[in-house]
């Protein structure tokens, strides 16, 4: 499957010509060495230029770059983000979605945590993904025609709300979904108010500037487990800790409409949540369409479309 | 038990004359109905008058009576934190402490996570109880000489660090140590800082004032269970979602060294912690030596000395 990867037109174009780190030319390898590895990331993180087009201020786009994140603090009225909970919580309670494969649940537990593919499901997330603004966006960041490579929501129960383990969203897109370089840039569209004590993502800025090449082979059809339990594809805690001493760790905070805006290979996390606060986003994943997926790097079948999207085709503006 | 509680000597001091609530004359019984209960409080929070010496500002004692806590930031001396927390270290590494039953591991693992009796396994722990600023401030607070309830070292680790559910000590001490009034306070010396990522302690300010009673009955030695995991004793989300909807949430933070003092029947708890950064303090409770204990509320075999004690002679300043 490796060989796949390599062959393909797309996967070749991706690929430096010096790609001399990692195995095999791949220079984001993971899950193969029997050491966990810190490596340099290759790619660009902001294609834009700071200053050009009205979309980032040059604070924004340079803050961006730097930290591998961004705050827009209320960016959604009061009144779409009532519209959008409303629908969450359709979607959350009709019977017929919870035995999709779209839909996860809290391990242990017929709790609705996640529902895939909601850009397809209902309207107003189809709307929301194609949001000029998130749109323009993340094509200024990219500096390319984008596609979706996932949609979901998230939802953390109150009481007993679970956390999530740190892990770099790319190394898993790298190995399981076949995305062969960094180039896409993930959207958390709070539909519930942050506060830092009811489990919000916790970053490390910086973070995305590293790639920490992890240990142990994938097992075939992980990501049926690791959607509620990461045990594949998990940082060892000497080079987390390492980043987190570099780079600390940000906690958003921010009312329902906020969007948090961060790079593919930040380093993220969140923390179990006893209060009865639940919290709830929308999640959007844009990748650069010269960024494609190919075949797994990690050498598996690839995980399923509602996933990792193979609909390659730009994004228009709604 | 029940009546030997009400036959003892100690007990019927401390009970009112016209204890109307709760069953069999006791104002704060708790697990014995099917249905949660809400009830006032009907002992003081603070016996001191603010103002009155120079214990605590006006100000602090007001706010310790109004909102059930205070937070003492860098009350301690770097140099004296390095102390505990080196004996600290000491402690959780005594293999011949592990497996002592004052000492709890994490549920599953043999990793410490409390040592009880501090202030009689070691002299700098001993000597921190009798700090004369801790207990001046206890003896203001309660109006009385105090006694050590209880003391004990807690270490929450760093990346899989466990969440500590909603809970009022009062509760517990009540019904399984024959605490007989609230008239107790507690104080966390931090031994790291408390940030807002790495499960610190979370209060419900003003819950102090409000007496929860549980439902389900207490087995016999529950103790040894719900060190690691509470099952008993733990509020309905109904009452706790609304003492948290009036009150909010507070989250002190605060560098080591610094001394969170609360209220026997603050309702409290932390979440779990997946940042490298682990959290520890030590943990005294003063009782007045007028509330001293009797026979457990709940009717079983008291707990051991080492989670209640029984020495009720008046503490001195070291």
């Amino acid at each position: 499957m490796q060989s796949m990867a390599r062959d393909s037109p797309a996967a070749s174009v991706a690929r430096p010509a010096s790609a001399g780190a990692g195995r095999g030319g791949d220079p984001y390898a993971s899950r193969v060495g029997a050491f966990p590895e810190r490596r340099q990331r290759l790619d660009p993180v902001l294609y834009g230029v700071p200053g050009d087009g009205d979309v980032l201020t040059p604070r924004q786009a340079r803050a961006f770059r730097d930290d591998g994140y961004l705050v827009l603090a209320g960016l959604l009225s009061e009144k779409r983000v009532g519209a959008l909970s409303a629908e969450m919580r359709r979607l959350f309670e009709d019977p017929g979605l919870r035995h999709r494969e779209e839909t996860i649940t809290e391990p242990g537990s017929d709790v609705t945590r996640s529902v895939f593919r909601i850009h397809e499901l209902c309207p107003v997330f189809r709307a929301l993904a194609r949001d000029p603004v998130l749109l323009d966006i993340a094509r200024f960041i990219l500096g390319d025609d984008v596609y979706l490579h996932q949609s979901r929501l998230n939802y953390k129960p109150g009481f007993d709300g679970r956390e999530f383990y740190w892990h770099s969203d790319f190394e898993t897109w790298h190995v399981e979904d076949g995305m062969p370089r960094m180039r896409a840039v993930s959207m958390s569209v709070l539909l519930s108010d942050n506060h830092e004590f009811n489990g919000p993502l916790m970053l490390v800025p910086g973070s995305h500037w590293v790639y920490l090449a992890c240990v142990g082979e994938t097992p075939e059809d992980h990501y049926k487990r690791s959607l509620k339990r990461q045990e594949y594809g998990v940082p060892d805690r000497e080079n987390l800790s390492a980043l987190i001493e570099e780079g600390g760790i940000a906690v958003p905070k921010g009312p329902a409409g906020s969007v948090i805006v961060f790079d593919c290979n930040m380093m993220h996390g969140s923390n179990g949540n006893i209060t009865p606060y639940p919290r709830s986003n929308a999640f959007f994943v844009y990748n650069a369409c010269s960024n494609r997926l190919v075949a797994p790097f990690g050498g598996r079948k690839p995980r399923p479309a509602f996933l990792a999207h193979r609909d390659f085709a730009p994004l228009r503006p709604l």
